[in-house]
């Protein structure tokens, strides 16, 4: 375990901002993701490339991608929801995007109202443009919905990795699998990320879980298990859920830290700054509620002793 | 997976009630305990024989023994510190009590006002007054700040299995490890609970894991992985944790029910049942605050069909 290492992936500036009300300022935004690179948090989502009528807070995607780019060491990535959105990603400056696939039919219809065996087509599409045109760019999928639907319910494992198969078939860099709905559990985690990496090898994607339902540690923990080392998380839980008080969206990225960090795990992340860091983001959000368990018990004791 | 069960110990009437401001009175504690066993919660910390001065919340603990003493399948169990508990204990009726003893001496000092050996002397008398008046009289220790210490920080794994191996040797039927300041991680809980059944075998007790820092369930899963089948944990979380929104003392016994019957390990325990039973726990205790985030998502989408 000592040698061990993983790689989070911070998705609060776009899964996270996406999913709350209010609008964070692009300069906050600057700031905000500035500060994230800075306590070693480089790989990070910062925004979606869709229609800005539906999501006003990522209405600023071009300009701060634009801006981001003289931050060292950081890693943008975009989420794009089809053609038109690598095309605007690529014309940003971005050189990494991750595609949206529901495994869930139902889900598909009610995200982005396509079947699903559409969004492959537009996959496909984004992948042949991108051989031609922008030979750099890379194209992560996740899957989403890989765990269970809330619409349809169980979504069998075969469906997951099938569509897995077929979409590094046609040229997908990375497919990961992604808890949209929060139902996951340890024993299905499992199952799942070792088929996955059984049938895809290296281009076995991230772990995106929710903590819906609690869980979230404890399926990154499966994860883990099975040799999973990339994961994605929000700070401050951000990703909200309309449920009860604790309840997030995303896995906290402070707790994933702690947990991993507290097992020897390395995650190069300074959980100190990081913890620090969540005054900048409230100031840029101040009607919104920030999560996690690990900040409201900080200091911990003996975490820095083990990390000296 | 698919033949393998846990038992859960409810320890909400014990460590919940004692650790919330409000007093609930024996009639309604009467009526969630005959409700927590009526969803298959059969083995139950009912309280704790400590000063009532210090404890107006365990006051009525004699009382209570003896009115459950006819609810069908209950096996009761009430937390003692010293051997004047143990015969009130008896007297009460129980056949089962818990000790605590800490592995830290500097929480040793702190919550029983004594050094850990003098502890372990308490635990000796206790055992051989048992073993000369109540021969039936099941005595379990659980080991506090087994994973780490508020006071103290790190706790040597050395001394959390000489201290068990130490119990055992002058009769406690029992010794689980207790988490008692949330600071346990997954790797650390598989060190100890593996090497814990390998020098005391089938007396290896329950992992009592804390949520304070959101770990809980990732390190009962832990547990479950190196073979631990017996956990506490608390509805709604009680047991409070003086931190912020969402913390919690105990895992929360729904989403502990909730993980391990989705992975196919089986609780014994009707979900939609416990989480119907918050309402009467909140009528006991209207000021207070219940957590967990699986009733906040309640029903989930599949569960039914899967434990159909």
């Amino acid at each position: 375990m000592q040698d061990a290492h993983i790689k989070i992936c911070e998705v609060g500036p776009r899964d996270g901002l996406q999913s709350v009300k209010s609008v964070m300022p692009t300069a906050h935004k600057l700031k905000w993701i500035r500060g994230l690179v800075s306590v070693g948090l480089t790989d990070i989502e910062i925004g979606s490339f869709v229609p800005a009528s539906l999501f006003p807070q990522m209405a600023d995607l071009p300009q701060l991608a634009e801006s981001v780019r003289n931050i060292e060491r950081l890693q943008p990535v975009a989420l794009v929801p089809n053609q038109k959105g690598a095309e605007r990603a690529v014309e940003a400056g971005l050189d990494k995007i991750t595609i949206p696939v529901s495994v869930s039919e139902a889900h598909s219809l009610a995200n982005v109202r396509k079947p699903r065996q559409e969004m492959v087509q537009e996959v496909a599409r984004v992948l042949a443009w991108r051989n031609e045109r922008a030979p750099r760019l890379r194209v992560e999928v996740g899957l989403s919905t890989a765990f269970g639907c809330s619409i349809s319910g169980p979504v069998p494992e075969d469906d997951v990795i099938r569509l897995a198969v077929e979409l590094v078939a046609i040229g997908a860099d990375e497919v990961g699998l992604s808890d949209t709905a929060g139902l996951a559990n340890p024993a299905q985690v499992r199952r799942l990320f070792t088929r996955l990496s059984a049938e895809i090898g290296a281009k076995a994607g991230a772990a995106h879980m929710h903590n819906t339902r609690g869980l979230g540690l404890a399926n990154c923990l499966a994860a883990f298990d099975v040799g999973v080392r990339s994961f994605d998380s929000s700070q401050a839980g951000l990703g909200g859920c309309p449920f009860a008080p604790g309840a997030s969206g995303n896995v906290v990225t402070e707790d994933l830290v702690f947990m991993f960090e507290s097992m020897g795990v390395s995650t190069g992340v300074d959980l100190d700054g990081l913890i620090a860091l969540r005054t900048v983001l409230q100031e840029g959000l101040p009607q919104e509620t920030l999560y996690g368990m690990t900040p409201a018990a900080w200091p911990s004791p003996g975490y820095r002793a083990q990390h000296a």
